[in-house]
């Protein structure tokens, strides 16, 4: 039979039992026990090395029910911090946050533009420094960089085919380059699936854990979690909306298709067709030409937006099509994933969630096939400027903290039955 | 510290190192703590309790290196059975599986057609019966019923919105009339994911265990398998790629929206069709009105297949047409879920499959949106009639076996360290 199997707490224990004392707040060692299903010996080997590493503190005891009162022991956020930065064509956000997510520095810089990608990295590098310093933390503390940008990322790096702003970068090795300027372990991942987990860990997401997160920058993406954990994808690249097709002898779009959401709401092709009509562009106070560097089509749009919200006939036209084709890919979103939240997320919504927020919710109201088994619900983000930042630091953070439960949804019939809890690896 | 930790197997232990065995084909003791992660003494429990119950039986003994020989254990395939009923307008399949997923026994039988649903359900009842006996399988050892059938299906019972030819199971409380008639449990499902999961346990996907399954029935629709596991969605209802938008100015689709997959591509469309003009009615062999009762859409829609593959031109420009919007709705489905396999089954494929397949081959080459990443192959199913019966069956064996691994992708930054292994919940 083996003999006595003897546990030995590695990586992914210790992540695990992290994760658990930062959900619960405060926790003693028998309710960790209970939490996890690991054994007594376990916890105290793994809590013993996590207090060492400074990663854990004890604070205080609780009143037990008889016998001696508990040590509880809590996460102490000052121990690790992540950076994570929000590559845009329109601008690239950082944030710093502690061990528990919580954001302790913030900035925004200009955007990659029709900057050189080695020039941006050395600049995201310098950036990336001053962030840290200006927030007084020490450098050793850092775990790595997360960083996002618009899909499709490849394998190893580059964006193929990349969108027309960052064309620049198709080719270019990002998550090396910015490795070796910033000495830093660099976690790739894309904007739209960071936004649904900077939404989820920054509270805003109440109820259910699985949800997607519709996402417009300068293009249209959307983030899918799944009991909190993001779906990937085979490449990383799962959630793309703006790249289903919603109209089949719609326009062509610089991905090679045709009739793509972006190519026809995308805050890109609104400014087009408000610059492409005199009187809108009036109306919206567009130059008739983009001036290179100092407009973008994200400050564009805005003023689109702003236009169609003061009633102007022409922009207000262009932001209604916009809102019914999103609204129309949303709906393609909910009714594959059978979803019941949404949350619009992402800078292209700051002025313009008030046009879509409605249009959206109505279409699905309609039109979403399982309505009669449930609604879905659609939230406008609070913290849509920084989601995408947020969310690629916490996935530095979860090298350290793995949550318990990654499982899918349990089908219906098995949904009453206890499940198994996990333990150590054994080694016989 | 809690003291010792006592592990009590239950309901999921059982099931989880049964599932091993059952993947193994034969594994030793020393081979299940191995593989589970769980102690010598659970698994000895767990073992002594299953070949109790007649699920598992010793089986000879293995060479081992050094000491004495291995007991070998392996999975009693005619211990427990279930029965899977698919049920269809145009036709009701039904299987019996053993305990290993394997089909002892299959019949196809008319569809509910217009009967009344308590008539169909009665017959549901004899007709499953007659299966058990013809196999010669004890009734004790069957399990219970795996019923699927088009979506939406709502939490308790019904299709709602039922689709046109099954509108008088709008409110029928599917669920509990079959269990009554039969005097078996039952697990309700949806016709598509019991189609990809039937695919899985049959061992027609090569390779990842997610893929989704496009399927064309009636109707037409796609399951999802993540990690071999069945993406549900909220309400039982994800996939449902027959009414997602592939043309926002499209036609009004039975489920109240515009430009679903369904209303422009699906059997009953191209039907339509085909009859509305003479010369192709004629040249399908279609009659001029459907014969209550004598002919079905899935008959006509094989038939306008069969002449499109005989190259008369008016079917075939209507195939290609629907093989087309087929095609950008696969790629939206592919796109949105990052997919790399994609498996096309379902009765409606028998004879169209040869047509939709290369379309939609050509379709996900052109234009998936992260094909510089990986290709999406696509493949047609070599057991399309029986799948979704199978499938149906395995949702009733998996009470019994629950596989060890049910979580999502891992992501990429986490794949390379090692997951923690589940143990049985620990009572402190």
């Amino acid at each position: 039979m083996g003999g006595a199997v003897r546990p030995i707490p590695h990586a992914s224990t210790r992540a695990a039992v992290l994760d658990v004392i930062r959900a619960a707040g405060t926790i003693s060692r028998v309710g960790l026990i209970a939490a996890t299903g690991f054994t007594g010996a376990t916890i105290s080997t793994v809590v013993r090395r996590l207090i060492d590493d400074d990663l854990v503190v004890e604070t205080g005891r609780a009143e037990s029910t008889g016998g001696k009162p508990r040590v509880l022991l809590q996460l102490n956020p000052a121990a690790r911090y992540a950076v994570g930065v929000h590559l845009d064509h329109s601008g690239i956000t950082y944030v710093l946050t502690d061990l528990s997510g919580a954001v302790v520095a913030r900035m925004s810089r200009t955007g990659a533009g029709a900057e050189d990608p080695p020039a941006v990295v050395a600049r995201i590098a310098r950036e990336t420094a001053a962030l840290v310093a200006g927030a007084g933390v020490e450098e050793r503390r850092v775990l790595g960089v997360g960083l996002v940008a618009p899909g499709p990322l490849t394998a190893r790096s580059g964006m193929r085919p990349a969108p027309p702003p960052l064309r620049g970068w198709a080719d270019f090795p990002l998550d090396d380059a910015v490795g070796e300027a910033t000495g830093l372990p660099v976690v790739l991942g894309n904007d739209a699936t960071a936004a649904a987990l900077g939404e989820y860990w920054s509270g805003a997401v109440k109820g259910s854990a699985t949800f997607a997160a519709v996402y417009v920058c300068t293009g249209i993406g959307a983030g899918i979690l799944v009991n909190g954990i993001p779906y990937h994808g085979t490449s990383g690249n799962a959630g793309e909306i703006g790249h289903v097709c919603v109209a089949a002898d719609g326009p062509e779009c610089w991905c090679g298709a045709r009739g793509c959401t972006e190519a026809l709401a995308g805050p890109a092709a609104v400014v087009a067709a408000a610059r492409a009509d005199a009187g809108t562009a009036r109306a919206a106070g567009l130059a008739p030409e983009p001036r290179r560097g100092t407009s973008s089509v994200a400050a564009d749009f805005a003023a689109v937006a702003r236009a169609a919200r003061r009633g102007d006939p022409g922009p207000k036209a262009l932001m209604d099509r916009s809102a019914r084709y999103l609204a129309v890919a949303t709906r393609t979103l909910a009714t594959v994933l059978d979803l019941d939240r949404i949350v619009l997320t992402g800078q292209g919504l700051a002025v313009a969630g008030s046009i879509y927020l409605p249009a959206i919710q109505e279409e699905l109201d309609r039109t979403f096939f399982a309505r009669e088994s449930h609604p879905v619900a659609v939230q406008l983000s609070t913290s849509a400027a920084t989601a995408p930042a947020i969310g690629a630091a916490t996935t530095v953070l979860q090298s350290e903290l793995v949550p318990l439960h990654t499982g899918t949804r349990i089908p219906a019939d098995l949904a009453e039955e206890e499940q198994p809890r996990r333990a150590p690896a054994a080694r016989g």
